[in-house]
């Protein structure tokens, strides 16, 4: 291959790390598919680090040793997530998203990849350091959520769900209280689907009770595995009865009614 | 905003278009973020896309008018989606896999970001002219893909489910007969979900008999909505009463055997 020139270079690196978050990517290969010495490499890296830097776009950082290399770390500006929280607060609370029992119709939202990506550096940030191996999510709703929290964070998702498949294999099935509803609910999770000994993530759409929360801690006992953080979109503080109480949320439900709409504001669990 | 080099706006240019795939972006954005020209702004675009042509990963289309400004597509080079397709049927046929009724365990491959984002590239390549509005999927094991080729379409995604929920609001639900066991099987789609009049593309893990797909075409009719598409990530080549022809797969199983295990090959429907 011909010599790129700078730009071009910085362009192609820019690309592969905003792909790969949270992957060691070694020097060796930019080096290859760039055809350039790696000493002009760590030049470009750090022209992109200090860009992305500039406009708070994230980090780059620099993993010593054999397996050493780069990585990205995806992270927003103060001033982006506010701005983001305010627009995400203004659309769920949008007149026609009450349904009966005070459930909010947020599925569009949870659904729409230009939300839910934005949504996900932001939850992300929040757990770089606690050493995840997965992040869990309990279907349907929360999938491209976990997903993308799981991406940000280098490692697999996995979703637990109502009845056990035959897809699935052997399935390991608890039974839990939900919050609000006090109804006795099932989830189920694949023996072949989470590692023993794992530490995990929870992720999901709306936070109301937190039963589900500890059905998800119950299940991976089971797996002799470990919840180190919790994350939702949205915290319905309506909910009085919470039995959870350790979770992060983006925006928070304050009141719904009948004449003035619902009251939803970002959220306070947000430093 | 101090000046900044060509370098850094190639950099911060790249990312933005990268994470907003199918986005039609003003010059006007980049120019105010960047604090320069916009005749500068067009020189750094080009330099950007002929970086990412040079090593066949994406293209960056001008979009002319009022409402015009760049866009970014998505794409993989020759080589890389070849090798993708290569490490792809290596790990959907390792051992183990194989469950009661030669269904197949990919619940780790379907939910892992790594595999599924670069998946979705090569899918979304079919879809790029076809105007779709939506991208539908089945809960569950779809999603985190479909979720994928929309964000590369620059569309929603909207997931059918199998029963209805209260967060749903009213939905419509149709029976349908599945392409393989003959069995009568029901899915519901929130009214809220899809705009009537929509073009969708049909998104999911699996083709067996192909009757999940007619059932999709079946609600989507509901709508007044129409498929334009379909795509799966494993065509089961094995079964030979196919409902449904017309679809893009990326990797097709051609025979589970107890001695010599599975079988599976890069799809012949992609060209």
């Amino acid at each position: 291959m011909e010599k790129l020139s700078r730009n071009t270079r910085v362009s192609i690196i820019t690309k592969i790390l905003i792909e790969n978050p949270n992957k060691i990517i070694g020097l060796n290969r930019f080096s290859e598919l760039l055809n350039a010495a790696k000493s002009t490499i760590s030049e470009d890296i750090v022209i992109v680090r200090e860009a992305l830097e500039k406009v708070s776009m994230g980090k780059v950082e620099t993993i010593a040793g054999a397996a050493g290399g780069i990585k990205f770390i995806p992270i927003m500006g103060e001033k982006e997530i506010k701005e983001f929280l305010d627009e995400l607060c203004v659309l769920a609370s949008e007149e026609g998203r009450v349904m009966a029992g005070e459930f909010l119709y947020v599925t569009d939202i949870m659904f729409n990849p230009s939300i839910i990506s934005k949504a996900a550096i932001i939850l992300a940030t929040y757990f770089y350091g606690k050493g995840a191996d997965y992040v869990i999510t309990v279907e349907t709703k929360g999938i491209p959520l976990a997903y993308e929290v799981a991406k940000c964070l280098g490692v697999p998702m996995v979703t637990a769900r109502r009845d056990s498949k035959v897809t699935e294999g052997s399935t390991v099935s608890i039974n839990y209280v939900s919050g609000t509803s006090k109804r006795i609910q099932q989830m189920c999770l694949s023996r072949k689907s989470l590692k023993s000994g794992s530490k995990c993530i929870f992720i999901d759409d709306f936070m109301r009770g937190g039963g589900t929360a500890n059905g998800i801690i119950d299940l991976l006992k089971e797996f002799d595995s470990e919840l180190v953080g919790s994350g939702v979109l949205i915290d319905n503080k309506m909910s009085s009865n919470k039995v959870s109480k350790n979770y992060i949320s983006l925006v928070d439900i304050l009141a719904i009614d009948d004449k003035e709409g619902i009251k939803m504001v970002p959220s306070g669990s947000l430093i």
